[in-house]
């Protein structure tokens, strides 16, 4: 294999994006963008950058991976899904120091459905689920659709930035004694924080305390930037016997819609607890999938490297620009390819989305669909080329000069 | 479009199918055939005929689908799993003169997903669910895992082969008002039969007076032989109010692997019903599946004619063998690439497939996992090439013969 081919490639193709009816770049015609021309200084379309999907595609091991499932002589009845969990553990003991049972990891479509699925195997109709927003707005409809009562631990802006005051949550399961279930979001999204290790230990506890399932969502486990580091909340032993993480290659490899991921489970008794939840409710994996995250894991290490270098290039662009404007708020993110912008204080209005679509053809993610502590933000994923962000920031620094 | 690509080739490479890790051909590392030589007369491979999946692999506009997958920019977010209902609701049209309303079809993992998720959305812990053995082993697990209560409707054996007896299902039903869902397979596995039209309508009827849900498997409805007919219980307007109809391109394309089918509603209120279970916890299906799904169901009804013309000979074969045997017991199917034989009478032992795959290094499907009605039978599958199937009766025969 050459370097070259390991290395991420800084180039989007947006034609190509265009048309590959990718939820981003416009599968929604409702969302489509102009396609008249192109996006130069000047031009009309809309820049995508709200799906927290980078742009830069999938390694070409995992294009290998596809042509080689065209060759088979069958794409019929398999086991190869037994063999993503396997894969899963070797990557995690590589990149993170953590070395998850093999044994204890089971294969879902998406992080989701092992969100979704955690809830119905842990839990019953009234139990209480926290919650902390901002959060992937999808989670809002959790416990509406599964009939739990949501308990809201919100994180708070400090100085420092986003936090979550642990006390506040000791006060939460103290008189909510029915709580049963803590979804953690570690890296955090929309705010790109990492939980340190103090945190996680001192929120382990009180899980211990009220006897409370932690379900795990570190599906940007992988995207963390140099000076800081992710901890696994299963690398903590005491989180072994009350924890389930949900883990993916969909945000690092950018593979999302091939619908693998993984529940990895801190204990035995935590799998058959899942179990409750029969196997063929949750289906099984594709094929395609279960190719694409083995070989993503098996041979992605060199690739990512170099894409966290983009990344990080890339951090620092927003950085500069943003600081040109005083009354932007911004925390760089310590992992993701998200900037959370606090707008709220600029001329952009009550719905600084709407208005930068309207004014200055970006799509980003508005805030306040992240629930409580998003109102005025956009969120603004900067997993592009550098010259697509180079156009990014120069259309939201001409909206912010009004 | 070159008609050669549009018809199935009669062969099957033996060597790839025991590379590709299919579940049939040998994934599981107990059940892999012997390697060491090919699998001609005197030859010591064991050939697989048990699984229900064809030899003929998919079609080549499969294959090319996947090639493009591999190609795009991107396998990310995507909401293209919207275009599957559509094209099913065409096939549908095209192939049973059935015209189900896009608009009510839901796509899943699988039809197993499909149908436990029915269980889950129609009835309540401790309801009654119909089953009919002999069945697709699997079935046995749906009530104990659902905490359902199972209610055996049984086919049963005539001079003219297996049937349902209508009136058995009345008693039943009289017998047992907490039944609340009926599981039909039609066309039937592992006896291939299909249902009459006038069965169809009294078993709606009774559903109607007894209020059940009708789940109707009909994932072998486009492999039907010439002279009969299958009608999709869903063309019966009767029926709309209380079924719910699973199909799937995945026996008659050989595309199981990736993991997408249909869930076909009958009215609003069905589809709503059914929302009861959160997508979310379903997941959602991969790329690679709604590509594979669509494109079969856009352009594979040539190929779909070739692959019944070889499927016709080889039931044809297959009788020609078994005839020359009084005591097996074998009513040719009406649907299916499936011969479900009676062994019990030969001097096969009370475990037939386990003496044939001994014996005759023949694997096929043991007929008691299909429960009451399978003791002696086996399933052996005749969806392969001339050639295999030339061996796999020669095989057979050489053990009838002793």
């Amino acid at each position: 294999m050459s370097a070259v081919r390991d290395k991420v490639v800084d180039f989007v193709d947006v034609e190509a994006k265009l048309a590959a009816r990718s939820l981003k770049w416009g599968v929604d015609p409702d969302r489509r963008p102009a396609r008249e021309t192109a996006l130069g200084p000047g031009q009309a379309g809309v820049i995508p950058a709200w799906v927290a999907e980078h742009d830069l595609g999938p390694p070409p091991a995992v294009r290998d991976a596809l042509r080689r499932l065209a060759d088979l002589p069958d794409v019929g009845y398999t086991r190869r899904s037994k063999d993503v969990g396997p894969a899963f553990a070797r990557w995690a003991e590589q990149r993170h120091g953590w070395c998850p049972d093999p044994g204890l990891i089971v294969p879902t479509s998406d992080v989701m459905q092992g969100i979704w699925a955690c809830v119905a195997a842990f839990s019953g109709a009234g139990d209480g689920v926290i919650l902390s927003p901002p959060m992937y707005p999808p989670f809002h409809e959790l416990c509406v659709s599964t009939q739990r009562s949501e308990l809201i631990w919100p994180l708070r802006r400090t100085r420092q930035g986003w936090v979550h005051d642990i006390d506040e949550l000791a006060s939460l399961l103290e008189s909510h004694p029915h709580s049963r279930i803590l979804l953690l979001c570690s890296p955090q999204n929309p705010t790109g924080r990492i939980y340190g290790l103090e945190s996680l230990q001192r929120i382990v506890e009180l899980a211990d305390e009220h006897d409370l399932v932690i379900v795990s969502d570190e599906i940007h486990a992988d995207l963390v930037f140099p000076g800081v580091r992710h901890h696994p909340l299963l690398s903590l032993p005491s989180a072994a016997g009350r924890t389930v993480s949900l883990c993916s290659p969909g945000k690092t490899f950018a593979v999302s819609g091939l619908r693998t991921a993984v529940a990895v489970f801190g204990s035995e008794e935590m799998l058959e607890g899942f179990r409750k939840v029969p196997a063929q409710l949750l289906g099984d994996v594709s094929r395609a999938g279960s190719e694409a995250a083995i070989v993503a894991w098996e041979t992605g290490g060199e690739w990512l490297d170099s894409l966290l270098e983009l990344l990080g290039g890339h951090r620092r662009r927003v950085g500069e620009i943003v600081s040109g404007f005083p009354d932007v708020g911004y925390h760089p993110p310590e992992a993701t390819f998200l900037a959370w912008l606090d707008l709220s204080a600029t001329a952009l209005g009550a719905d600084p989305a709407e208005t930068l679509l309207r004014r200055a053809r970006l799509r980003l993610f508005p805030g306040h669909e992240f629930g409580i502590g998003g109102e005025g933000h956009v969120r603004l994923n900067f997993g592009t080329s550098s010259a697509l962000l180079e156009e990014i920031l120069r259309r939201l620094s001409e909206a912010l000069r009004g």
